[in-house]
């Protein structure tokens, strides 16, 4: 049997959390009425958002959270980036992921946001946990300098694998969700494991299926489609080939 | 076997459904047919979307309703509220929900609005729902002084749990949603419970699922990238590195 | 295993269709190639769009159809329609379905839509469509006159029952689809079955569960959200029990 | 247990991509930071989007790829083209599809563009694929000349078929994916297969399901529905009838 408890938000937690989260602030702030966290670093880091969208302004902040003892995951969707082509077409560059980040605990439900790694699903990753049944587990590797000279210098895995605990809050386990980050280089070695309920699994694979098109950018294949005149045939009786596309050459 | 029954809705049940439903004035109707209700409260009430939007004007009313013998479960998703943050971005800052809203009934078919009782599911615990195998259980508990001295003054838990009836309308069972509000200062104690169908809850766990990325605030994060002219790389050729964004630190 | 066999579309067929079905004209056309249909009524029918929607122009033809030997089956959603009710606001006057409607064979591949007999699946028994397991059956009884004198004078039962037989074209079997329209006034009976495969099972789920949140009417909650100034909070710093709609009375 | 490498995208090599996959120019580029491809015929070739949408500009290129050592695969919708009929009203004339891409490798991590074989995807065979169990198979058949004295002359098969190897990437296998292409008249016989693990498998179910009502042409209805004033009832009072559209005749 499922058990979960809920305390209310704290009306001003969420924004003050994505405030701090994306804008890399020193600040502590509560969040969702029983955490906090804070920013180790001083100078004003940069969250992943950032990255993704350097210009300011536009942008919308609602990543799932989850918080938990020794550390906190947050997940969302990053939109592919399309690029102009020749002939007013529009092609996609690079692929949307679902990034995944990990912050470790500095206190009673405090996490430091400074200290954060982050993970980005592909989509054929985030088919992999979308398909996941109840026992199976998933492992995913990343080497930015794969196929290099470089390669394993840096690398980061991702393991996520089932638990079964009798004294876990819903009393039917989960995922543990583990990310490992090696630089050889600097000779670090992070480790972050969150355990993930089956409730909060969920959410992520309705949440990942649902974004799943998005970061594929096959959403815009179909705004295509629904806005184009050419989707309406302008010669349908002297045409009849027209159908036959997959039999061209 | 499913074996399901179903008279013609007559014309002005639905609406005035919601009209007694949601502006909580006092007015018995009809409802699919052969169901009303009333107000046993003198003045006027608020329904759960007055809470939830406070201006009058371009709100849609469309619930899903269960109507059963001893009381009636309607469920609606309620969205969230966002709130513009400095340098124009825009921040999440009330999670939406899915509000189930219990009426007990007063007499055949007829239902006492006034005495709803309601519960808010959260992300997490939409998650707990649609999840749910054919012969899992799930109980949620909600205390909105959780964490403070007041703890367990308020109380309310949803209780979700299957029943194999073989006298029951399709003869497969399914679920006894119970849901009971506690409260020790007015020495309250609420109970009500709605049984519903495999099939109710079908519709249930496919409107959950679809509401649920839009409770979470995902679908904003879709239609920034669909709108935004930050989709478009600016530099591709030159930013080798903005692929790289889950090394960036 | 299964196996399916398709030959191209004529590029004329869909929309002669399309034509034929819903503006209820006296036509003789080929489907998919290889099917065709005649109306045997004389004046100008009025098929179910008609119905749905009065008035003519803008109306888009889309039907999912499934031609078998004795009869042919389409199906489609019917949007549910709202009304403006005091204050400006809009409420959901008649739920949508989704229409599924039978027709008899008249000849090889030609099937007589004057015939046509209608079934309109409510969001519950889509709710049971969509859950069906592999071994499952649904039965679903409508009759306009339930509760009153007239009950039962005539009723409708759309039977779905698996069927295995090695002599299929899949090899795998399917479901049967039966229709059994009774009038008692009449003294007619009409009674229409297409068997459906699992592969066309499989599209009428997918697209059952997709159309379900619209007729429900649950995507004008989300437009509603998405496009409504009230989605952004206020007041977010000065009204902390806004977040505590679930207890208010 | 489920393992994956993954390399970083190089910033320039999805748009090449498309570019020499739809333009059809002699090409060669990196792909997945460690693929290439060329096409091996001198004059400008024809991708199917040409093919579907002739007019040049507005298009939007976003394939899922799959690059195996043998061949690659790429999926994409098409979508379905609309007719204007009389009286205003739009009808499908031309049924979408999941059109898939294979192409054989002429290197390691090349492939040839020219030699590429397409298969065209109806919604039923979607359908198939989105309910493939993991130890199902599925075999489709397509025939240009069906029911027609050339029949059997050209014909297609596309299998799908469940392995497993210990030995594979990810420890459980996938599928296989064989498009077989025989032309008696040229006496040409062209066989290709691309192994698909259970996760690339799993963004093709989650892609497809997501592509099919908008392969079928639901997704107008509901534009349809969501924009048009008929939506709203204009005579809620006067009008019993109008819920009882399955019962006219």
């Amino acid at each position: 049997m499922l058990k979960q408890a809920r305390t209310l938000l704290s009306s001003r937690s969420l924004c003050d959390q994505s405030h701090s989260l994306f804008q890399g602030k020193v600040k502590a702030s509560t969040l969702r009425g029983f955490a906090s966290w804070s920013d180790s670093s001083a100078p004003p880091g940069r969250g992943f958002s950032d990255d993704a969208k350097p210009s300011g302004g536009g942008r919308v902040f609602a990543p799932y959270a989850i918080f938990k003892g020794k550390a906190a995951l947050t997940v969302a969707p990053v939109l592919p980036v399309f690029a102009k082509i020749d002939s007013g077409n529009v092609c996609i560059e690079r692929r949307g992921t679902v990034m995944m980040t990990f912050m470790p605990a500095i206190g009673q439900r405090k996490y430091d946001w400074a200290k954060k790694q982050m993970f980005a699903l592909s989509a054929t990753e985030v088919g992999s946990v979308i398909s996941m049944g109840s026992k199976d587990s998933s492992e995913f590797f990343h080497d930015p300098s794969m196929k290099s000279s470089n390669s394993g210098q840096v690398t980061k895995s991702l393991s996520i694998k089932p638990y079964e605990d009798s004294k876990s809050q819903d009393g039917k386990g989960g995922y543990y969700f583990s990310l490992s980050v090696q630089n050889k280089i600097l000779k670090t070695n992070h480790y972050l494991v969150v355990p993930v309920t089956i409730a909060e699994f969920a959410v992520m694979k309705t949440a990942f299926s649902f974004a799943l098109p998005y970061i594929m950018g096959w959403d815009r294949l179909i705004v295509q489609g629904e806005n184009a005149p050419q989707s309406f045939s302008t010669h349908p009786k002297t045409d009849p080939l027209q159908l036959a596309s997959e039999w061209d050459r």
